[in-house]
């Protein structure tokens, strides 16, 4: 009887700009075996964000490049359909870093089992995972927001926009969103409570943002960067806190922008305003784990946090679902279902 | 009789790129009169410091331009020579903003009496003044250097950056700067205990830098910007802090440099470097005065910090001495000695 069938995406060449669909393939290989201590995850959900382009490119990150014909990294969540673990029994869900594959080995290391009477399991990759918790670390500790103060945040109809932007009005802020389009802003204002939200296709987005922003910008949490981060730095009030947290308008550019050169000019603003721009990813604030979730876990509970879903139906279609995160298309938390 | 006379230097006209003699005028008019509750200050000590290239200009900043016939600010060391306030004596020694001049009038807010028995009372404008504060606080509470790391700083012979480099080597860092000429450099690493300096002037300064930094840069000290910061950004390593104190070599441009634009560069490292960049001015930290005030006291009574002083004779010389400071011709604190 042959072995049944498991299916993988891999990297199949580097991008140059935007990802293509021929820089991914899809393989097939016998399922694998556990061998004695390992468990063998099935792949339910995985997890589709932003910071994957990085990983496809060989430049120097804060995380090992994906190599050529290696599966794409992501985090996913998985049942436990074959065990030689003491840990790990038949049925258990876990959170996982199994990539884009249906199935995937592992001796345990780096698997946290969830409850699925506690949330939703999916939520283990958005409101509750890894984009919730960098809404939540990087808000509070590098933004700082205070009662009075305004937030703005940029890609804000996304699983880490839509977090920083509801923490900021718990924490007394006026949340301001940019977003894609005229259903994402709504979207902020009506069901999220956002203060204001601005479409950033619009050719008048700057007037907005200023209109929206009276009092100037006291945090901006940075998720895009180019033409958002233009009309926000104008805005900047002294000591404000810049949480870099993603540039997606920059993951694609295949070289630098023509001139001038406006380092000088943004260096001479962190000096006269007095600005803190500081880098980070959720690794580094990876000792708050357990205030993240005992904090948001409660607020989901309480209906003071919502949260939304971009479901793609099948593993085969993560190139394509990908390719358009990049491009703003999804609206929520973007997931791949990949078996039910 | 007629009154005496006193001495001020003005703002003639706001600077185009590189302050012109002419952009001053030297004026007199009679010794003003103390009225009831004010001091007559006659200045001793006037020093002169980078921050007043941002005064000449219009542009909006952390602080109010000088205006157009008004004297230029500075700090001085002044002495009361008349006095109608109740808590200042004839003979008492100030410190005092009481600008370019060779006479003001103070009711008395914001002097600070000097002890010239404790310190030379020009050290109240230098080491135990605002640079020194400036290099104390910026490199502490941004800069946080740890023990083993290595900390580089430019204008590293100025009075901030001899400090920085001073504070870093008794914190256990590796201590680097980059100063203007051998004579400098010499006196960094022979007399302050400096690990290593670097020419600014030598061609090969990046690969100077790049080999004085074997294990790259943590904290840099930023009060140059230009070809300095151009060559420090590869080297910095991740989670680098860098307090920007100062960028004088942009404080003369027109324009922007020409391009490409390395804006999304910076931002770019900031995010995969988790880089912290933080402007500030002293004044953000005037809680911590006299945490300052004792402990760099006691260092310098113990001899654990050195200073050097650069004076100019005559405050008709305050221009030409000023202008020679942005092109770093000063050698240590740069002083005007205006009375005797």
């Amino acid at each position: 009887m042959p072995a049944a069938s498991s299916r993988r995406i891999v990297l199949a060449s580097r991008p140059v700009g935007e990802p293509k669909p021929s820089d991914f393939r899809l393989e097939s290989a016998p399922v694998p075996e556990p061998g004695e201590g390992q468990v063998l995850l099935q792949t339910r959900w995985l997890s589709l964000d932003p910071y994957m382009r990085g990983r496809m490119s060989a430049a120097k990150s804060y995380a090992q490049p994906v190599e050529i014909g290696e599966p794409m990294v992501g985090g996913t969540v998985s049942k436990v359909v074959a065990s030689r673990h003491p840990d790990f029994a038949v049925g258990d869900i876990v959170l996982s870093q199994s990539g884009w594959q249906d199935h995937a080995l592992s001796d345990g290391t780096g698997l946290r089992k969830l409850d699925p009477s506690l949330a939703p399991i999916s939520t283990a990759l958005g409101v509750l995972g890894m984009p919730g918790m960098t809404a939540y670390t990087g808000l509070l500790n590098i933004g700082q927001p205070k009662s009075g103060e305004t937030v703005v945040v940029a890609a804000a109809a996304g699983p880490v926009g839509s977090l920083v932007g509801q923490i900021a009005k718990l924490k007394g802020c006026r949340a301001v969103g940019i977003a894609g389009g005229p259903d994402k802003c709504r979207y902020l204002v009506e069901e999220l409570g956002f203060d204001a939200a601005i479409d950033h296709y619009a050719a008048d987005m700057p007037d907005k943002l200023r209109a929206a922003c009276p009092k100037g910008i006291d945090v901006y949490f940075e998720n895009v960067g180019g033409a958002v981060w233009d009309a926000v730095f104008p805005l900047l009030n002294d000591f404000a806190r810049v949480p870099v947290c993603g540039l997606v308008a920059h993951y694609n550019a295949k070289e630098l922008p023509p001139g001038p050169d406006r380092l000088p000019l943004l260096m001479s603003a962190v000096l006269s305003r007095r600005l803190t721009l500081r880098g980070f990813i959720v690794r580094d604030f990876a000792s708050q784990a357990q205030d993240f979730q005992r904090e948001v876990s409660q607020w989901l509970r309480e209906g003071k946090i919502k949260y939304r879903e971009d479901v793609v139906e099948g593993l085969e279609k993560a190139p394509e679902a990908f390719i358009g995160l990049l491009k703003g298309k999804n609206f929520g938390k973007l997931l791949v279902r990949v078996a039910s």
